[in-house]
């Protein structure tokens, strides 16, 4: 247990609600969360469903019509070749990344992951007894992108695996063709297994998202962590699958069967009319995302010592703050506190996405902008914006 | 990946699908599963907080209402003193046996636990890098009973941990207030943290169900696996929950941080109105699982070669069908095959609970009734009556 880690980010929530709970007003930019509803289509679903009484016992792997659909839309927006077999229902998203490290890590293997990045990387892989070798994303004309060239000095004869966040979680960074074309030629030259974390895959504002699975030489050597949570604004359903070879999938499944059984049943009938009648849903929900995106970037604009890249995906901002931050003569942590304090604005640093590196000179943090309304993202970056204009 | 088991029982559901794809028809006493409606009011809490957004992320233990009514109807049927802090909603009662372990036992400690008894406890020890030492459940005067001195025997300097499984599954047993009081003693004197796995306590026929939790000393070593899965017919929504020692709540809902953010959202408020408005609704459901129970007693009654106690609880017959193998001459397997191919009838033996000890003389099937209505309990045992009267 020493080993575990956990999502800092968590305690940042705590500290918002107590700060709204003695009465002040919080704009909680620090939750990877949404506050748009499921779509309707995907609700009754689930409730005829549990009408129906499908509330017994399902496959271990998920219910057969849940794995083709989930194929069938893998394959339609990656161009990969997956059958329901390669498909094992989860209960979310996050249960993929144990169960891939269960199944294809052992003691002492090394895994690359992104840092800054999404912390249960980090934490998961140290539990399980790996080695986590950090690999970056920097900024650079107004994107941010990860190097496959330092990925690649960063293997060894102990690394295994190797973790991609695309889209990536915090920065909002979405792979070139050519990046990802390099990733794959390095996985299959280097002999690695490839978890491409694809949270985010659907939330897409401009360019069009794909996938390293579909690169030749993947299919036998990736899985995909796929999950409803964001695309069908689902994110408290806690469904998800893990998407990979046949023989990985069945020791996915295995896992499942001693770790949880099954997922809910019932909800997995909404989930596949969301995919099956759900058209124009993911729309839906990208376009209003889209443009909250465009009220925060509008927003941030005046606010001093701030500048922020256009993510072209995801739901985060990731700007840099290091000019405000000297303004305030402030550390992360201070910076934070007093955004919260004085302004209302709870936001997550850079260090709750892994250890900063020693080069590392610039400093940055996140705003999540899936939890607010235009107006609410308006008003809480303008107090920001007050606030970073007072001295001291 | 190599030391971990599975539910073989599973193959069984799979060997009973086919025969039935086949067109035959099938009496699935295989499964630990319910063909019972979940309650009207719990599906509509659940449906209304569904449809009110209760669809993002909740706290990783679970909703603050769920965990108090939980450590209040714990504290009330069982005479403990939790409080909402002592309580980690899971997605299920089987998270609770993995997240247990992860947060108590290291490599190389030695974990006591019932064979015959849930296949997973096994698998999840030896997975987890511990040592699984397997204690006894034996009939004797009709009730099948675990063995206190047998249990202390087993310890050694490396025994860390006990599983006690009251009712147990697959026998029904029901452990005397003095056999519990006995186990409480000797956790106390040997130092083992226990795991009281209580999926069952609910489903009581006769007597009371008590838990080892509320004996002295226990408080600071003990942890309840608590589900909503029988008590209310909940088994495919998966929903259950953690109960123990502050500090160990804490440890696993750092693993709920980590391994699946939080169990679903809305449907917490479904098991929440279970316990707070379901007034009547357990006794109803136990009320039909008994008339089953006695449905099932009797129909075995004529069968020939089998014997039966009658157990106190569970949904579990555990008929010795020594004379019945013997008399087709068969091993487990070929007779459990033969009666599903002959009879129609599925059900698990005594090998889907663990590896028989050397000493273990008699042979036992498990049947399970919560998944057949009583008409069907007595169409399939009469088949099964036929098919062990006929000879060869």
């Amino acid at each position: 247990m020493d080993r575990l880690g956990t999502e800092t980010a968590f305690a940042v929530s705590a500290e918002a609600r107590e700060f709204e709970a003695r009465g002040n007003t919080v704009y909680p930019f620090h939750v990877g969360d949404m506050n748009l509803p499921t779509p309707p289509v995907i609700q009754e679903a689930a409730i005829r469903a549990l009408r129906d009484g499908r509330t017994g016992y399902c496959p271990n792997g998920g219910i057969p019509e849940l794995r083709e659909a989930i194929a069938g839309d893998v394959n339609r927006t990656r161009g990969t070749g997956y059958r329901a077999e390669n498909v094992a229902v989860q209960p979310g998203g996050k249960p993929v990344i144990g169960k891939f490290l269960q199944a294809l890590m052992n003691e002492g293997d090394e895994v690359l992951y992104p840092n800054p990045g999404f912390p249960i990387y980090e934490s998961q892989i140290e539990y399980l007894g790996g080695v986590a070798v950090p690999y970056a994303y920097r900024e650079r004309d107004g994107r941010f992108e990860l190097d496959p060239e330092e990925i690649d000095s960063r293997i060894g004869p102990a690394t295994k695996l190797l973790i991609l966040n695309d889209l990536h979680n915090p920065t909002g960074a979405a792979c070139t063709r050519e990046e990802m074309q390099r990733l794959a030629e390095l996985a299959c030259r280097r002999d690695l297994f490839v978890l491409s974390d694809e949270a985010y895959f659907d939330i897409r504002y401009e360019g069009e998202s794909g996938s390293i699975a579909a690169l030749p030489g993947m299919g036998e050597r990736c899985a995909i962590l796929y999950t409803f949570s964001k695309k069908f604004a689902m994110t408290g359903w806690r469904l998800g699958a893990a998407l990979g070879p046949k023989d990985l999938t069945e020791a996915v499944i295995r896992l499942n069967v001693n770790q949880e059984s099954c997922s809910n049943h019932f909800i997995q009938y909404g989930a596949l009319a969301g995919l099956t009648e759900g058209a124009g849903e993911v729309e839906r929900i990208v376009s209003v995302l889209r443009d909250r995106r465009e009220a925060a970037l509008q927003a941030l604009q005046p606010v001093p010592g701030v500048s922020c890249s256009r993510p072209r995906g995801t739901f985060y901002l990731y700007p840099d703050v290091t000019e405000a931050m000297r303004a305030k003569g402030a550390d992360y942590e201070t910076f934070r506190r007093r955004a919260l304090e004085e302004a209302g604005v709870s936001f997550c640093t850079r260090q709750h996405f892994g250890r900063p590196g020693p080069e590392e000179e610039r400093a940055y943090i996140r705003l999540a902008y899936a939890g607010l309304d235009e107006s609410a993202i308006r008003e809480g970056l303008a107090r920001l914006q007050t606030f970073l204009e007072r001295s001291g």
